[in-house]
């Protein structure tokens, strides 16, 4: 299988490393705009070569979009738009697309219409690390992971079993979903929680001027919930834009819980935070 | 050395372990009001045997309050009662008490007049997980980490020396401090990341009620940020109570921040959300 690889971040870099490594992929080809991360991945040894867009279409049977959602749904029509002047040249066209973006609901509809439509299929692996960049990419990472793949009654079955196969030989389980519900959902579970943790960095570089005193009494505590404001703001801001709705509903319910808490310090009411801080645990049912 | 300690949940329970393992102390004695807690703390090994609090006095060099800071406060002029009773039988008393709480400026109150003050230290070591009880103790809690001591020239050179010898074996930082620098420094770096993650926890189990969907889509960075969530009640009620005025402010300025995101989202401002998020980004610098 060739594997075309557009965007050699974290996410592309990783698929790019276990796709070869479990032998899925024969040969990748990456397509990287800029040129320190494209340097960087030939170096790593993450691609076998870095070629134009268009070229590197040409010779790949599948195509993994992997970079920001703003420059996806851009990208993802052009794409679609390659398969069709291929197919009107060969009469057929087997090559598949897939993006692998934290939001879903912008992509299906930029595609919804589009006459090869069928070739797409929208994925997204639930993994990562707050680390960007081609030296971040690692083996392993999606192993054990879910992997949601929306709308795939808009897929024709076998781009949707080709990239089955794939996720399977990266270990992941798969999830069913249409794109709206995806939104919803990662708002709720992971967007949310890159606001909260940027927020708290800001909030602790406005009070403690003291750099030294952060290091120093950084516990592990504040350390892990922290560490997601490290994530990159042109992964990041994409995002929030496109699940504006979704996101500030949360937000909105996220700062009445905030609020709740800052009610019953001021009020000295102690059974009140034990109650809040109670229903939280819950929490350790769920998620070990 | 004969260690007593009062209160075996995670950090008794691992200061016992790591004290016992490196020497330091030769015999240790718990005080545990729970008795299914008691049980577990002998069958596991973490103290020779369990005696009542006064009995524990008698027999120990020093004496570790490792109870929630409102018991602590309650305990310690207790136990410094206790010193001034055997002073005032032999003339002299060489027992030192140290307590282990993350608020200090009202356990600093509490001892300043008490005529025995000299043989109590108020410390803080950075260290913890978000597990409670005997069996969350761990071997190599401390290590590496910093630890607080505050209001030291309160305390006698002697019972000082001690400490950080003991701190010394455990192999962490010391860091001088006064009580309320403690508590305004501590509200900013530890105690609010805890109520970030209480209400993170709150929001996700108020809006999405399906746990399953929390549980698929949870990936590492949601468990990360969220992982706090799972602390005990018992231990922060007192904590957030004692430290009310420092920590209402840091959830103020914390708000605001939550909110500055909201309204860059609400306003398709992608370029006031790259701020936040390149603004947020510094922390990589301080915290690896």
């Amino acid at each position: 299988m060739k594997i075309g690889i557009v965007g050699l971040g974290l996410i592309g870099g990783s698929m790019a490393i276990d796709l070869k490594r479990k032998g899925f992929a024969d040969e990748i080809t990456g397509v990287e705009s800029d040129s320190v991360n494209a340097a960087a991945a030939l170096k790593i040894g993450l691609v076998d070569r870095i070629l134009p867009l268009k070229e590197c279409v040409d010779v790949s049977d599948m195509i993994i979009l992997a970079v920001p959602v703003g420059a996806a749904v851009r990208m993802l029509p052009e794409i679609l738009d390659m398969f069709k002047a291929e197919e009107n040249a060969a009469g057929v066209c087997r090559r598949t697309v897939i993006d692998v973006c934290s939001t879903k609901e912008q992509l299906a509809k930029t595609a919804h219409y589009h006459p090869m439509r069928t070739h797409y299929v929208a994925t997204h692996p639930m993994a990562g690390t707050e680390y960007s960049g081609p030296w971040a990419a690692m083996p392993g990472l999606f192993d054990g992971r879910a992997c949601i793949i929306c709308n795939q009654e808009e897929s024709s079955p076998a781009s949707v079993r080709l990239v089955e196969k794939m996720y399977d030989v990266l270990n992941m389980r798969p999830i069913y979903m249409n794109a709206s519900s995806h939104d919803v959902h990662t708002a709720y579970v992971s967007h949310i929680s890159h606001i909260t943790s940027f927020a708290l960095a800001l909030t602790v570089l406005d009070k403690e001027k003291n750099e030294k005193h952060i290091f120093d009494l950084a516990s592990g505590g504040f350390s892990s919930t922290v560490r997601l404001a490290k994530s990159n703001a042109d992964m990041w801001v994409p995002i929030f834009s496109q699940n504006r709705e979704n996101l500030l509903k949360v937000i909105d319910t996220y700062i009445d819980k905030i609020n709740a808490f800052r009610r019953a310090i001021d009020e000295f009411d102690e059974p009140g935070i034990r109650s809040l801080i109670e229903d939280a645990n819950r929490i350790k049912r769920i998620i070990r």
